[in-house]
């Protein structure tokens, strides 16, 4: 037995299992933020670096909401405009409309910062607002990116590529999907060389949605009960239904214990039209 | 390792595993809807079309809907019905009586619309009026239909033949019945010949069922946690018991890990009656 | 591949399914409803025929229905009692106490009708009584009760003559139970002769328990989220403990996916008491 | 195919079955009550003998309770005492103090009866307390005492005279558990002597535990969700700990389908103090 | 057969057990409390002491707490110190806000008791606190710390002395983490040296995250529905999901039935910051 395996290797390992579930947020344009960067977040930058924390979480609106008057609910989406402000610069808050597509929540809140307490003092402050205090809180996962390691890009040079030079080229995204996903210990358990295969086998079939589909990815594992957090964005709900299918027809669907429950689906909107489609 | 495979192959399986489930919404006769139609819902034109996204949710009529008068809850049904209206160019909606049948709603609405959004509209809407005001939704999935593919056409003529020449022939339906079924990852992963066997094993045995269980089948692989939604409608219980220990029979049973949870029943009536029957 | 499977096989295999769970309801003593007899329901008749549907309901009394008055308490049963009369002709009801036995329920609703609708239109008018008004209802399975095949009929001549010479000699039942029983696919995929086999071997060990725990057993597949649902009655709880476990210790225990949760238990009351006994 | 196993068989290898869990209450010095015992709940007596029915019951207070003034929350434990004194005569009550241990429940109520009935009638006096009207019931389990047969006391001497010779001889027990177990069908299917052997390679393990852990078993099969009740009380929460540990490290372990989920851990207390702790 | 297995051993077999999870808490540092030291509980000590009991509760405080006034609310924090300070020789309490990151829970407490019944006394008088009368307790685990065993000092050396001579050197942690981990019969039915293997294979690949994730382990077989409750503390998330995605890559996993369900995330604050945040 043996105590000095690096840590540099420990963590090439962990990092290729990111790489090996789906090919988002792929290698190379996506650096670590420096310290100057993160006392100001900037949405174009925080979404594209790696060591950033995204929380996915979802709210119920109680039915105590609509007992306050037309006039006071009309103030709703200014109360929380303010308190997004008041949090602007450690925090990029972003809003879906789910009411109608889930029975567990009516909106879905996406946070990145790159300090979750920082996503948290804002959810302190939003669930004093009026919206915020009469909703119930129905799902919460968090997430953090990373980039892929050495060797996937030196062994898939062909596939990366191809996630590269695709670009989204379809209508703007009208529709927001957050799957949650979790590996077995099979999977888990698989070596390196294991991985990379699952990876490009799982990779090469989504390449044809590239154009239609964008997709990112956050790292779960321990922080939260699932193994990733899988973010898409389309407009064209057919190509996602595929693409799906697609990941669901690789063997690596076979280790997959969690694939969604839930699967959020949420119309992309701007934080003041949710709370306003709410507040009718 | 080759990128190439082409888009177009990647659907024809992704559609074939459409068919395999069950034979619902058969081949050839159901074109996909031209965007002048679009414009303008027409009951019997989109329950037959395909890309067209089926969405079915319950409610639960909560305590708080009695404390209402019976004079305010005897508005509730032409507020419901002046919602529909109002939505009637973007959204098709019909209403069953779930009460009694199952534990975890009073009613069920389907809707039908080309765009999922239009749907949401419809249901904000909806939440406003009295009676969606005081219910709790438990229950959303949503679906889409498509068509099968030349392959499944090529190879089972005899089937689709089979599938066409039965119509319904007996009495009106007086009940509908909501199955969501998913397969695992093994089912997923067969070739396209072992899933049009698969699709031929289970559909002979439910041929005889043609003349008396209407169906109607929807995809919702990464759309919702299923991975199709099928609907029935029927007035002969013991034979859409029978029909079901059928499909039950079949090897592909095997391979179905989601079939129901819930299974919902309703009485087949119309919106007003629903809500009227519920505002007693 | 050929299409030409008649249907009567087909029932006659589904039919048989029916028989290989418990033997309840033995085969030939129970005819179909003729269409004369449909228009009134004889509690000693449809307790035995087949086509007629079972439903059993649970229902929890909710703290709000204590913020009514004793006096009005009172006038529950009388009110509950009304009801039912007004729909005796479509339905039979029956009640049984379950509070403090059951966690999610106080008690129990069991109802037997030849058409669904009438249960579900008594049920309607159930929930605008007092006691309906305030109670939540926790569960809801519907079956429908059929007849042997032949095939059983002819292989099995011994074991059915055992099944109809032995009555229930025991005191007058107390309590009675609804147990829910889920096959696996594997279960389902079995040849006629094999499931025969399984019928079999599972009536053999309860012959003994005929004498003191009555039995009746109903279809589910397709209609709920239920293969069968098995309903006893019995004075002696040990005996039923013993019989239970015979059932569990026979091969096709192995493909029971469901087996209870829950199973309900509930004390044989007349309806007035129960609720009575409630409203205290 | 021959019908004609008996009875006594039957039942032997049923009891067996029991004895093959967790080996407590031991053979011979548990008979079962006498008609003449069974008129009037002797609690010494009840707790030693077989036939006896024992009903595990937990509720959680609901907020509401705390809206009664203290004077009104202080008359609370009276009240109950009232009650259990009223059916004193036919079931002994016992209390347990699960709050701040438990998330379900805040405190176990443990009856025993000879008739389930009997139970019930004080349940139905108890919720109508200040208390019980206040309180959700969150658990309910069901079970009987049996005896061993005449087979294992053949076959296992000396582990039953470890059994009966060694007495609890630690501390006053201050804390009691609660853990249903439930086994697969595999295990039921088990030969007698299969079945005994499992007994004896559990139990072995279990003997250096007689001198500081109190048990009880119930059987529940059919009765309720669980085969089997297990009870425990100790002063010495490590031991307590290692005796499950020893009960997880044999080849039985791998045949539970259940083991706890709850596992109800309360301290126990007279009735009078666990109400009066929650009246606070 | 042989009865004479004596308990010594039995209990370095369940030690062992312990050990072999994750090697939180490391031998020798560790020894059990006199009966002097349990007169009065001292953070420090309690914190490393072997015979220790760890109770982690999660409350969600409802919308009830709410309706109180901002004056009441600010006099909230002061009150539960109070109490804290009551049974501050008994109990040593501390407090995390898992508001935002969790769905079922706003805040956990953490207490650390010689006796469980202490907690419990505590627990009691907290509910009686307005926060603590307006929260729902929605989580309760509790463990007792343990030593490791005389096989695991022998046999591991190398690997014990890599663990007590890397220090925590990182930043002060900012989060903590509460993971339930059960393991499955067949890890259960392992032999000491089995189980020492799995230890050593799943110890090595944390070592490199000692410098930078504390960790404290507890045993709650038969005390709770978990077999060990793990809980960390770091300023290092990336670090700390390395850490799980190591503990999730190493053949004992194949065996973990539970990992979590749920992860606590919280943030290490005092009670009074906890409190206030969560009464703003």
């Amino acid at each position: 037995m043996t105590l000095n395996r690096p840590i540099s290797n420990l963590r090439s390992v962990s990092t290729l299992a990111v790489a090996a579930v789906v090919a988002l947020g792929v290698a190379g344009f996506t650096p670590q933020a420096t310290s100057e960067e993160m006392k100001m977040v900037e949405p174009a930058k925080i979404l594209k670096q790696t060591g950033v924390y995204g929380l996915y979480n979802t709210y119920k609106v109680q039915p105590s909401y609509y007992m306050n008057s037309m006039a006071d609910r009309s103030k709703a989406a200014s109360q929380v405009l303010e308190v997004i402000s008041k949090h602007a610069k450690s925090v990029y808050v972003q809003a879906y409309l789910t009411r109608g597509f889930e029975k567990k929540s009516d909106f879905l809140l996406r946070m990145h910062a790159y300090e979750p307490a920082a996503a948290q003092a804002f959810l302190i402050d939003f669930s004093a607002t009026i919206i915020g205090r009469n909703s119930k809180i129905t799902l919460s996962l968090i997430g953090v990116t990373k980039g892929l390691n050495h060797t996937t890009k030196a062994k898939s040079p062909d596939l990366l590529a191809a996630l590269k030079s695709t670009p989204y080229s379809a209508a703007v995204p009208k529709y927001a999907f957050m799957i949650p996903i979790k590996k077995n210990a099979k999977w888990w358990n698989l070596s390196e060389d294991e991985k990379l295969k699952k990876m490009e086998e799982h990779t090469l079939p989504t390449l044809p949605f590239l154009v239609n589909v964008k997709r990112k990815l956050y790292h779960s594992t321990g922080l939260d009960d699932t193994d990733f957090i899988t973010y898409f964005e389309t407009a064209d709900l057919v190509a996602f239904n595929d693409l799906n299918i697609e990941l669901h027809s690789v063997s690596e669907m076979l280790d997959n214990t969690r694939y969604g429950r839930p699967i959020v689906m949420g119309t992309i909107m701007s934080v003041e039209d949710v709370v306003k489609a709410l507040s009718k």
